[in-house]
């Protein structure tokens, strides 16, 4: 082990073991989930070639063969629990998108909530057992964030009880879908329903895309790859174009929605019921944040005290980068929002969990505020995660850049999290819709609960910005709990901004919609102040139930410190709002540079603690034993460049241009 | 045409041809450019494959191919100026690093430079030639920023009268000089010098690396290809392990410092030779800078304006998604920081040329002020055009991820410049230790001149954080030159508030270096200001030199866009030095609003005023007729993943998994 990084373990002044068990949930679940890495790390049918040295279509095959020995693996071991299945997958296909992530994620539930029970016994069992492999195609080339705009259509043809698909322009081609390029020979297709002339909007229908011996795209289908992306090279993101292609009409998902034979159309009985699945993704994101940040902070912090470069002192040693005072600054307030958005993670999921319960006896009072939270904090979390991951990167020089750092790896493959499952700034305005009408409905009298319930206040004129004298002022900007106070005063000042600019403009004639539009910027602060205040209150309450002293006691240090940065970043927010005085800001400089020093011995503990593996990091600059340069150096000489001495292009062109010049 | 882009032509208030004339200098350069541009757009031997669809030897390869072209062509065609050789470059290599870049960029010149008539004879006219293929090896795997760090050692032999090079450890070896990897057969090495016993400091020596006739590495040499990268997938940048290499003592450069025959050293007469270079090249990036925001900027607001998502109104027609608010807060400020850069970047140009002259007239006075300039600029620049480009990109939503829009491409061929020539927060750091210099001797009653000149008032005492009443307040926030003003005053309480800090913890006894470290944050906060001040002034400064009316309007109406999203970006900043009221702030929110509304007619009409042909920004989003979705159909069709209906994957692992399930 390289001795810096030894050094570092050796001064941690918490156990890291007791750390990891609360991240994980407990002891138990720590000890599961290294059960199930170790399932997956010990077995040499999941060895693989490092994809950094692989094209495409490579990349793509050896993907089809790790998923295809996970099916038969999780069904080997009979792991069924959904968590479970979730690590196992993560641990095959640490950071990537795979092949069969829509028929397992989206096809196979999709069927469970919208199938009837015929065509359960039809579809089910197939795609279990991958005859039936699907995909779920949604978006079309020329929508994705607007569903009702979408054209493809699904025409009801009584004569021979079928439906009729058609893309009618070249924007309605399914567009994004991943597995279906190559993988998949089914698609349930989200199509504008038309029977006995009339529209009924958006329904689902399983369509057969491929033969299901030979694989070939069956007739009226076209369908193929979208081409190179970003990131996300082992999922082939594709297209369908259907052409007059019929399937009976048992075909059409008719748990609610119905087309009797006739083409009388049934209306479902609810709309809430696709409601849940679109807030439990949006809330799992907020754990692939967290999880995207704790191992940008894990490879970065660890590389940091592994690099000695230039001089603090003349004379001395070359320091360890991570005792440069910015290098902290870059890298401490990214691995408290780690924590942050870990603990946000669990309470989504936890919140959830309760709230399906009530929903299942018939109780959905709380889903619109759990909606409203899921949608902002996916888009507060993944911003904020995005940027915090190319900060790690670029903290790391030019090795960041290397992909032997996985650095460039976990950027491409994270940040379409900004736009899939709720373009991030759609995301931020449906929560300050939720808010703004929280507000007026205070404003009327009501009485607000929940996360929420701030905007009594505000409502009822009692928050005034910029009348710092008759507000209760931050006495101690080490007290958390008043920090979170002003978190929420933030919000609330800025929701009433908002709302009355929008009053404004409609009392100077300008209709709701335009006026909602005009002050689109300032609902997107709004929003953004009242994830911002959740995730503070949020991790306070988690040091609430931490008994352990000495991770009680970093922890609250890390809590304090992602506060604080917090409010430096938005200081003109505080101050405009007179919340907190300049004097104040002044003290919260100081405190910040005192925070990052009092971190520092604990940087490398509080990375090892969410316990990575080297083979789900696969980072070179970020391995646990700090072995950096000589792993860089073999990495390197295996790139297929140096498969040869002499590349063909010397003698194709270098050689021969001498005697032309 | 697309009917939506081409509306908004027609409805732009100035005329475009002016706006480029400006940008390019005058029309005189707009009419060269062109001519450069189709002489390469017209040659079918530049016709290339689509890199996306190329494997990194492919295109390596057809980069090669390219480059091999570009010199023949250069030669048949006469071009010599170095303006006209960099654009013609930058059309054969749109966006990218070239195999020959540093042969071209930094072999040849460094030869110019700093070899001896006699090592002119020698090498010259080889290199020109391409006989000898060189690359300039300075940074190793353990060394970039700190270049006294560098252990490759140089040991003069005065018995065979030759030095002996050698990589002593792995971090020593040689790592990320471009052309390096595959391409090269000599190399410029930075070593450190031992002759008679002594160690003498970095110098460079021309060492063959590969056999000129075989192209295989020489003895002692071990070189190859650093790995694949985040981009620079054209490049082969490599890394070299010298062992006990011998070259002769002629191949050391010895126009300055020397090593006689028996060993004896020489030393050169200034040190200050070398560093014009470098901030010739960070002057450079700049102007690299705003070609990188100016690009995406075209793209995303062209594709905005093509792009009809959701709804504004109930009832009417899907909206351009430029109609949005929150589109236009977006993409319009980058846009001001398009132009923004661009006049600073030719500001850079003509200072570093006016300097030169002064320089080779023995006059290096202004020399110290440019270092810092282009320094701070450089990172400044950089950091924010890294963020816009990533804006830009996720501004186009799921399409921005794809290849085609030639977003992701963008990214990761700019995103280095954040790394190389200077680490940003290094840079910064130089920039504020320049501006504390600065403070303190006009504290100590010397008179400043130049652009830090602003520091005269600070140094002694007129410049008072928190007495808002005894400064001028800004009357008018609609007025350039007093916002200009706010900004100066702003860069120096910033710098005053660090170097006190520093004395402040010095007085604490602790060091110097100590006190420096300990408020980095606070200094590079300080040059942050420093360099947004230099880029307002710049910005107004430039539109006193604009005569057309209608031009002069649009930019001035982008001038006053980009200060002012400035400060609401840094609030705090003029809250809390008291530069700024609330109700200015407020007032300023709102000013913003009708600044991009203002802008909106005209925002196709300024980004084609950037005049990029669609084969240099090669993206399908971008196109200056707008047909995006046919063309993104036709690329996506071209993917070597759909080059067979049924990729081989299925029949090696799905379908056999079927039977086993």
């Amino acid at each position: 082990m390289n001795p810096d990084i030894k050094r570092e373990r050796e001064n941690a002044t918490f156990n890291v073991e007791t750390l990891t068990n609360i991240l994980d949930g407990s002891p138990q679940k720590t000890k599961r989930r290294r059960e199930i890495e170790s399932l997956v790390l010990n077995d040499p049918d999941f060895w693989e070639d490092d994809p950094n040295f692989l094209s495409r279509s490579e990349r793509y095959d050896q993907a089809v063969r790790k998923s295809a020995q996970m099916i038969l693996k999780l069904r080997e071991y009979g792991i069924s629990d959904p968590d479970e299945i979730y690590c196992y997958k993560n641990c095959v296909h640490p950071n990537r998108a795979e092949p069969l992530d829509l028929h397992l994620g989206m096809f196979l539930p999709t069927l469970l909530n919208q199938a009837t029970s015929e065509q359960m016994d039809r579809f089910f069992m197939p795609a279990w057992n991958l005859e039936i492999i699907g995909t779920y195609a949604q978006t079309e080339m020329g929508h994705g964030t607007h569903l009702r705009g979408l054209e493809t259509t699904a025409t009801y043809d009584p004569s021979t009880q079928e439906f009729v698909l058609n893309s009618p322009t070249i924007s309605s081609i399914k567009w994004w879908p991943g597995g279906l390029g190559k993988t998949s020979n089914h698609a349930i297709v989200l199509a504008q329903l038309y029977t006995q002339g009339k529209c009924h909007g958006l329904h689902a229908f399983i369509v057969p895309i491929r033969d299901i011996k030979t694989h070939e795209p069956l007739p009226g289908i076209v369908v193929g790859d979208i081409g190179p992306k970003f990131g996300f090279n082992e999922i082939d993101n594709g297209f369908l174009k259907l052409e007059n292609v019929r399937i009976p009409r048992e075909n059409m998902l008719m748990k609610y929605a119905k087309v009797e034979p006739d083409g009388a159309y049934v209306k479902p009985p609810s709309s809430k019921l696709t409601y849940g699945t679109m807030v439990f993704i949006r809330s799992l994101i907020v754990g692939t944040s967290a999880k995207a940040v704790a191992k940008s902070s894990t490879i970065a912090i660890r590389y940091s005290t592994v690099r000695r470069q230039s001089e603090i002192r003349p004379g001395q040693p070359e320091p360890q980068i991570l005792d440069y005072q910015t290098q902290q600054y870059k890298l401490f307030p990214v691995l408290a929002m780690a924590y942050a958005f870990t603990f946000v993670g669990q309470y989504m999921t936890q919140t959830y969990q309760r709230i399906t319960g009530d929903i299942n006896e018939g109780d959905f009072s709380e889903l619109p505020e759990l909606h409203a939270l899921s949608a902002g904090l996916k888009a507060f979390t993944t911003w904020a995660a995005n940027s915090a991951i190319e900060v790690c990167r670029m903290s790391c020089g030019g090795h960041g850049y290397s992909r032997s750092s996985a650095l460039p790896d976990i950027y491409t493959e994270f940040t379409p999290s900004c736009t899939y499952e709720g373009e991030n700034t759609v995301m931020m305005l449906q929560t300050a819709r939720y808010l703004v009408k929280s507000y007026r409905l205070a404003k009327n009298g009501q009485q607000l609960s929940g996360i929420v319930s701030y905007l009594n206040d505000a409502g009822r004129g009692r928050v005034q910005p910029q009348t710092v004298s008759s507000r209760p002022i931050v006495v101690d900007v080490n007290d958390l709990s008043s920090l979170v106070e002003v978190y929420k005063l933030r919000a609330a000042i800025l929701v009433e901004l908002a709302a009355k600019n929008i009053q404004q403009d409609m009392q100077r004639r300008k209709s709701e919609e335009d006026a909602w539009n005009n002050n689109a910027i300032d609902l997107v602060k709004a929003s953004d102040a009242h994830c911002h205040y959740v995730v503070v209150k949020l991790f306070t309450d988690k040091l609430g139930e931490i008994g352990d002293t000495g991770v009680h006691s970093v922890l609250s240090t890390l809590a304090l410190l992602y506060t604080l940065h917090g409010i430096a970043l938005n200081s003109g927010d505080f101050l405009q709002a007179g919340l907190l005085s300049v004097p104040q800001m002044l003290q919260i400089s100081v405190r910040i540079k005192d925070l990052l020093s009092q971190l520092r011995p604990n940087a490398v503990a509080l990375v090892d603690a969410f316990n990575f593996t080297d083979r789900t990091l696969n980072s070179v600059l970020g391995r646990y034993d700090g072995n950096v340069y000589d792993n860089m150096y073999e990495w390197a000489r295996r790139s297929p460049l140096n498969s040869t001495e002499v590349h063909k292009s010397f003698h194709k062109y270098l050689k021969p241009l001498r005697a032309k010049l």
